[in-house]
């Protein structure tokens, strides 16, 4: 893990940009000695830079002194897409528009991310936890697809938080019958690229023990912002 | 309003109670100069002192700041029993323990309770008041059947927190969609009593902008203490 820019920020965050092999990513660090860990998944093609990210990750640890960190999945953000990649997606985008089913275009896009995503996120665990004043207990926030994943295969991973507001391919909808942490599963109940019954149906495939969903109303991008500070809540009961 | 008793917790919290005309109830008061008020309705056959109910109390008034008062609905906790109370009690214990349909029962029973209950809270709402130190805005939080009456037709109620877990007659389930005060309805995902698709559809049938669902994993009497927190960080953010 190769730092590449560090910068404090006002609220005494410390950020930084590393690289670990051709992946790139941000890491936000508290001003406190030691801090948990929280592995932020995103969603989509959205940037480990996007706003909303950014701003849930420098609250997580300005405010509940988490560690933060985020990577550029395989073809997202700063990294280079295929033309499989590339094709997926606008097959992707075709076919909503077009109002047709996703379901295949999903299977073949999202689980071969999903295959590549997840052993980068447990290199780069094993470098962040490597580092001074980051520790175990680690949680996941972001993206189901990856989180499923990773909370299956991943022992280090204690506590998750899924948005519910991606594609979730079958294959991963049976996985999550796996996933046995601590959940807080958060969705849009108007979400209009989400089904609502089979965000519910996911939801009850987990085989968590503790599960909470909680469900806001509105479209895809309008979770409240007290959601934020729930999910870092639902962290400090599960990794303090 | 009569004071009947007082004494002050050990958590600094100061608890009366109180009879207006025929009503008994109890209040829980910090000791802040000023306290915006919670109005706690209890469900089934439960008393004003059941446990969980005065734990919520008193956690409300010590750790948040709120006043908070429960009354005796009609027929419950110390109130008399009509004959016609105790014969639908016992054909709806009946009708549960055989597995046959209650709507009819429900509907009979807690419709005209609704009626007895909520212009005794809109009296009791007036009396607390107009004592020193409890101020509006007022929010309602539990049984839902009085709360969806209480939230359409008292404006001094301005959020309210729903425990989904009652019997809720179909004429207040139409009633739920007069409903606009920000809500956050509690539900238990594997609730015994209480069919989870129909709770759903109550959640969806509120008018409320500002709606959130909150569900965990169990039965009945199952939900986690960390929702009592959500609850009053929710009644922190409406009545501020």
């Amino acid at each position: 893990m190769r730092f590449t820019s560090e910068r404090r920020l006002d609220d005494g965050v410390l950020e930084r940009e590393f690289t670990l092999g051709e992946v790139p990513g941000l890491l936000w660090t508290p001003g406190s000695a030691s801090a948990p860990l929280i592995l932020m998944g995103h969603n989509g093609g959205l940037h480990k830079r996007e706003a909303r990210l950014v701003a849930r990750a420098r609250h997580y640890a300005a405010a509940y002194g988490f560690a933060v960190a985020a990577i550029d999945a395989p073809g997202h953000g700063e990294r280079p897409r295929s033309a499989a990649d590339e094709r997926s997606r606008a097959d992707l985008r075709r076919a909503m528009r077009a109002g047709e089913p996703v379901d295949d275009i999903v299977d073949g896009f999202i689980v071969p991310l999903v295959d590549k995503a997840v052993p980068e996120w447990r290199l780069t665990l094993d470098a962040l936890l490597s580092l001074p004043g980051i520790g175990a207990p680690v949680g996941y926030s972001g993206m189901t697809a990856i989180g499923i994943r990773l909370a299956v295969v991943e022992p280090r991973v204690c506590a998750a938080a899924f948005f519910a507001g991606g594609f979730v391919p079958g294959a991963l909808r049976e996985e999550a019958r796996r996933v046995g942490v601590p959940l807080l599963f958060l969705m849009q109940w108007d979400d209009e690229g989400n089904d609502r019954g089979r965000a519910l149906e996911l939801f009850d495939a987990f085989n968590s023990r503790e599960k909470t969903l909680h469900a806001n109303l509105g479209g895809h991008a309008g979770t409240p912002w007290f959601e934020v500070d729930d999910g870092a809540r639902f962290f400090t009961r599960h990794l303090s």
